[in-house]
């Protein structure tokens, strides 16, 4: 047993304790606490397992539970940048790459690699896992938004144009889910008003 | 398509965001805030991906991380029983077994069994996977106490024989894991005074 590679995985596991910290824009259920990151990655990896038999393509569900899981890690430096912060999007992208420079370098180097490597995927989306995995991401928020009542869309006065545009390769994780989202998740909330049209 | 199928689950994945409600007594590492049912899940799904290597036995990974991010749903109902609570674990089991026959029932009826299998697989602890779970169920609060100073063991006045009462079956999981926390998470806290003799 090398002491060394057991003391460098737990120092990991101690750091991404973090990410439990950074909150989300979206309600939880309660409609009143909002969610944070840990919780968004545990909600999405059961959403998989129970929802990857939608996906366009079959996937390697261990894979894609495990990119979500560890998908927002750094966030833990880079913060959470809202889905329409059209300001903060200007440098999410060099605030995460230095991030997952500094966590992922935590790790012993084969885990590391490979948690970098699922990171990096997940943000390449070319593989079916991350198209699911993007799915989920977009689909989950979504769902708990509409479940309560659309109150963060109301708050940020969200047009259903941003949401379609951010949603716009949706559907290349799982039609059925995307069809799904725009008949349950945003129709009625257009004509409700909580979504500007 | 089988729509009434989709409902069933979306229907699940709403009612379970409910988990990221139930408090547990473990801090988080910022040392002031409590981490929840469904944080404390993601965590050790991550902790179970890094760490199985250390597994006595070598374990379906994608089980074992299913059986974790599942295995506290019925508190959505039962509500946390802290490890130490014994008045509390007298009606433990009767409240969490009727909550496990509410919730898993929500989903269509294959993937309602799958978990419920899982859930009981746990509870029973014969397999390699369920002894595995609870070794992660185990350590990962330890690591977290360990980390903000043993202030959860402090609060309660929790004693050394306690601890090692709860943990006689973590070394079936992994002898190395109940080492390692043995010796970097309660040697030290006994010494400081952090756990009672």
């Amino acid at each position: 047993m090398d002491s060394d590679r057991l003391e460098q995985q737990i120092e990991f596991c101690r750091e991404i304790d973090k990410e439990k910290l950074i909150t989300r824009q979206t309600y939880r259920s309660d409609g009143s606490s909002r969610e944070n990151d840990a919780e968004h990655a545990w909600h999405m990896a059961i959403m998989t397992i129970l929802l990857s038999e939608y996906a366009n393509e079959e996937i390697d569900v261990l894979k894609t539970v495990t990119m979500l899981l560890i998908h927002d890690l750094v966030e833990i430096d880079a913060g959470d940048t809202y889905a329409y912060d059209e300001e903060g999007k200007k440098t999410q992208k060099e605030r995460e790459l230095k991030a997952a420079d500094r966590i992922f370098a935590l790790l012993p180097e084969d885990q590391g690699q490979y948690f970098r490597s699922l990171w990096d995927e997940f943000e390449e989306q070319k593989t079916k896992e991350a198209k699911f995995a993007r799915t989920m991401d977009n689909f989950q928020p979504m769902m708990l938004n509409d479940l309560t009542g659309g109150k963060s869309w109301r708050e940020r006065g969200v047009k259903l144009e941003q949401i379609l545009g951010r949603n716009r390769h949706t559907a290349e994780g799982s039609e059925i889910l995307w069809d799904y989202a725009k008949k349950h998740f945003l129709e009625h909330n257009v004509e409700a008003g909580n979504i500007r049209k």
